[in-house]
Parts: C-alpha cells; structure tokens; sequence
C-alpha cells in the first residue's frame, strides 16, 4: 500500500476504476482512422449553437449526459467534476457544465488538463473523498484558432509544424466500486521551458515535458518502457513525437517500438491535411476514452502510461515576446483483472 | 474520523497545518487598513519588470520564495503546488513558478482559486499523497483590468458597482508537520448563475455562489452562523457583502454579526476612491495570509470559514452576450491549538 513514490509519483492504495468513459468528436475527427471508435461523431461544428464558444460549452455538456447513461447513473451520483479547457478563463466549462449544479474543480494545464484532472480525480477516490467523479476536458478548432492564433475566416496559412485543434469532449466517471480499467498512480509534471518562441509548433514546446516526467516516472517506480504495453502522450503530433523519441534514448530509455501519440493517431496525415497532427484538450481526451479504452477492454494493451501534454501560452505572453512552456502529467491505466 | 460530509464537504482526517503564509501586495494595498498586517508592500507596479504580466509573475515567485524562508524550507521539500491566477491560460502562474521545478496543478476558478487550491492541497496532505505543498494565487490591477475591462492607459470612468483589482499574491505551506493553524474540512462550490450580464458588478454575480455553498456548508456539518468566530468571503465587496447578507437570512441564517469580506477589508472606502472594494485572486489569498491569519495567531479568532468567490468570466464569453456566473469554495480553518 503505497502512497508517495520516489519524487512526484503517486501508487493509490485503492485505485479507482474507470466506471465509463465517453468521446464525442467532430466530422474530421470521425472522417479519420479512429472515426469506429468514438462515441458520437457531430457533423455540425457549431453543433446547434450560435458560437464556436456555445458548441465547446454543448460538446462538454453532452459528453457529461452521455457518460452518465453509459454507466447508468443520475448527476447527483456524481461528487465532483474535475474539469478544464483551452479557452480564456475556462468558459467552455462553465457554460458547459453549469446546469449539472455538481461541485466543481476547475482546472488549467493547457491540452495536459485530462491528465491533471484524472490524476486528481483518482487520488480523491482512492483517498475516500469521494465515490465517484468525473474527469472532463474539450477543446475545439473554432474557438481555439480564435485564442490562440487566426479566426477560421481569415483563412491564414498554417506551417507544416502546426497541429490541428481536436474539436470533441472527453469524459471518464472515477469510482470506487465497479469498471473495466483502473488508474494504478501517476507521476505530476513540472513546466518545462526549452525557449520555443513558435506557437505553430508546439509539439517541439511540449516534447521536453513529456521526456522529463516520463524519464522521472520511471525513476520513481524504478521501471522502464517494457512495463507498459504501450506510452501514449497527449497531442505531441508528427513533430514532437520524433523529439519526445530522441529526448528520451539520449537519458537511457528507447520507447519507439511501444510508443503512441494521441495527435498523430487521430488525423490520416496522408488525406486530412492536418500537418503535425491533432491537438488541444480534446484531443488525448477523445483518444483515451475511444480508441485506447478499447484496445485495453480487448486486452491487446494490459497496462499503458498516459501522458497527456500541454503548452502554456496565452496571446498576451506570445505577444509580449514570452517562450512557450511545456507540461505534462502521466497516469498509470491498467485492466482491472490483469 | 469522517471524510465525506453531507453532499459537498469533507472532514479530514489528519487536517493539514498552515505551515506558513506570506502576502505579498501593491502600494495601494499597502496604504489601506490592513497595511501593517503584509510581509511586504511592493512601492513599483511593475515590480522591476517589464509588464504588468510579468509584474504579476513576480508577485508569485517572490510570494514562494518567502513562504518557503518563512518556513525555513526549500523547494525541493515541497512536493506540489497547487496555484492559479485570472490572466487567460494562466499565465502569471506558468511564468511566476517556472523556475522552482515543483511539480504543478494548475487551477482556475477565477477569484476562488485559493479556495479551491487550499482545499485539494489539504486534501492531498491529509491523505497522505503529500508532506508538505503550496497553495497560491496572484492577481494585478494593470494585467487584470486589460484582460477583462479596459487598459489602465484609457481611463475610463468606473461604475460606485465596480471592483478594484488587487495586486498581490499570497501563498500558503499546507503541511501534515507543524503549524499554527489547521485545514479542518472543505465545502466545494457548484457554479451558479443568476443572470448577471454586468462586468462591472462582479459582487451580485457571485454572492448567489457564495450564499449556495455557505448554506450547503452548514446543511452538511448540521451548525450554523454560531460555530464560527468569523465568516470571511473573498470579493464581494460592498454591493455583493450585502446581498449574501440577505440571501442568507432569506434562508434563516443571519450572518450579519460575525460577517467579513477581505474585498471589503482591504481598502478605505471613503479615502482611497476603489469603490465596491478589492477584488481578484489575489485578493482573498492576501488577506488571508495577512490580517486573518495574524487575528487568529492572537486566537481572536479561533474558527472561521473561509469563503474565496469568483466570477466565472471571459471578454469573448461576456463580448458574446453571456451571464457571469459565480462559484465560491468553503475552507474551514481553526487555531491548531484550540
């Protein structure tokens, strides 16, 4: 039964299952290789809204609903939300999750959020805080294009090194009585500033986070990339991926051949001319809860290290000449009856 | 030893310590009533930097690096912070801590988030999931008032509704160790949405919230007005002070005798021109870490409840025409020694 390991990893003494989980995408990401796999494809991007904002705020309430009716449960069954997104202020949330009137955690880690809030999510459980919580993240091309860069309609060139903004809701129910996979522990990033003054490459901002909490997570439980059947990060894309891979085997550890990334897998690179890949914290959210819960309820991946990623930018801090930070958090899923 | 309590509180059972805490504020605040109270009073906005972002940064990294003097510690010792401010993706916070290299969970709950990181990180400690964390937040009025308002170079007029922004940080060591003061339990807020549309009257958008989780407060642990020496919100200031006052009564709880507002508190209504009063995450965490915490060191206060409030806010989400809804989280704090 331990607790804390090594630096900044913790073991649940009681991990928490994950009851359900839910994706809710739109048309692109349904168009692309994981398109079976989600929950609910929504081919309206405004998804009968009258903004970008108002759509992210409804892709977060339905996923809520839906994750809900997956496990058969009622709002008030629910203790917590652990909860975040892109924009300003997290306002995809609040309008999003408002109506449920369950307590809220906001959270902000940039696109790492679902890891934060799992991690969190889990060590509240596990801790006898709670019964059951939800975990939940969105993001979406509209409404993150407009923070974060360009509005769609100005219609800018985008670089080869830049990501394509996930629009879609990830939601997971945490609990302690019943579900598939269990959350074993997690290892909580730091930010990490390699001077990456690009917000069209982000994967380059993020790569060194997710090598140095993926490097520390190994030192803590004293394990390496052949305890996991798969290492999956968040939203790297094309670009990060490769540093995250080089990072990596220069500190010890060779994670090609086991080695996923949530933005790569999302978008057919060939056809969907997304160029990196897939970002935002819809993106590992979406993943995690479609395509990688799958292969684990078949059992093709028994155990796998989640590590979604995140850079912390703002326009102001872009504008102002700042670098762009990376962070990452990694949790531990595994199949409930290994 | 209760964990869960009622429907949105906790009862730890091993309540963290307040190890120490430090504030760290503006001129203005210096000036005002609770002068004497602050560790250290900044004369230069911009605290030597070059933007009232960075400025803001600085207020958080000065603000750890003196609780952690405070406390005779070092960062290595502290195994998580728990931090966030109101700059859009929290910027103060990724540029103020950056350098520590201690593994971060980034909150946002506008101008609760001391509320909200106080209660996870004393969850965590009582959990045994940490021995010793922080818990922080920061707000400026030049950073604030271009993210949210006007920039300070317009000189618009201000509404008598209107809140001053404060600028400051306060932080706070949560340890399982030694301390003056304990982390009794928590009671985690819904957001709540009343209909405000009026960014200049943040204390009517988030009395409704503070009143919610006070009452529910009290459902949950079966007491009432009585089993506190002191009810202290975050920033409600002098409009939203008065009708939690009487959205409570409404509701058979007269708070009005041992009722404190630290948006009230700070400034000198009549001579320093702030209006509704103080506002901003940086607000409760000042006062708190300042005035509060020094009356309860004289044990002049032995229990209080402690009630950080936010408006959950963004210009796109206000710009577009939404409400400002509210949220408050409640942290119940008591002489270690009663």
């Amino acid at each position: 039964m331990k607790k804390m390991v090594g630096k900044q990893s913790l073991e649940f003494e009681n991990p928490p299952f994950i009851r359900s989980s839910v994706s809710i995408v739109g048309k692109k990401e349904g168009e692309g290789p994981l398109g079976q796999y989600f929950d609910m494809v929504v081919e309206d991007p405004l998804f009968g809204q009258n903004s970008w904002e108002e759509s992210e705020s409804y892709f977060q309430k339905t996923a809520v609903e839906e994750v809900l009716k997956k496990a058969n449960m009622t709002k008030d069954e629910i203790r917590y939300l652990f909860a975040g997104d892109l924009q300003a202020q997290c306002i995809a949330t609040t309008f999003g999750l408002l109506d449920f009137e369950i307590p809220l955690f906001g959270l902000f880690g940039a696109c790492s959020t679902i890891g934060e809030a799992l991690s969190l999510g889990a060590a509240m459980v596990s801790a006898g805080y709670a019964d059951d919580v939800i975990a939940i993240t969105s993001s979406h091309l509209g409404s993150a294009e407009k923070t974060f860069r360009f509005p769609l309609g100005y219609g800018n060139q985008r670089p080869l090194t830049s990501s394509w903004t996930v629009t879609g809701s990830g939601a997971f129910i945490l609990s302690n009585k019943t579900g598939n996979l269990k959350i074993r522990g997690c290892t909580t990033g730091k930010i990490k500033d390699y001077g990456i003054k690009d917000a069209m490459n982000m994967g380059a901002a993020m790569a060194p986070a997710a090598a140095d909490v993926i490097y520390q997570h190994f030192e803590d439980f004293g394990v390496g990339v052949d305890h996991y059947d798969q290492i999956i990060t968040g939203d790297l894309g094309a670009v990060g991926h490769d540093i995250l891979i080089k990072l990596l085997k220069d500190n010890g550890h060779d994670i090609s051949s086991t080695y996923t990334d949530c933005g790569v897998a999302i978008y057919d690179k060939e056809t969907q001319d997304t160029h990196a890949g897939g970002s935002g914290c819809g993106c590992s959210a979406t993943v995690m809860s479609s395509y990688i819960t799958d292969r684990m309820y078949k059992k093709e991946w028994k155990r796998i290290l989640f590590v979604p990623t995140g850079a912390l930018l703002s326009t102001v801090s872009f504008n102002e000449g700042q670098s762009v930070p990376g962070i990452a958090h990694a949790v531990i899923i595994e199949v409930a009856e290994l």
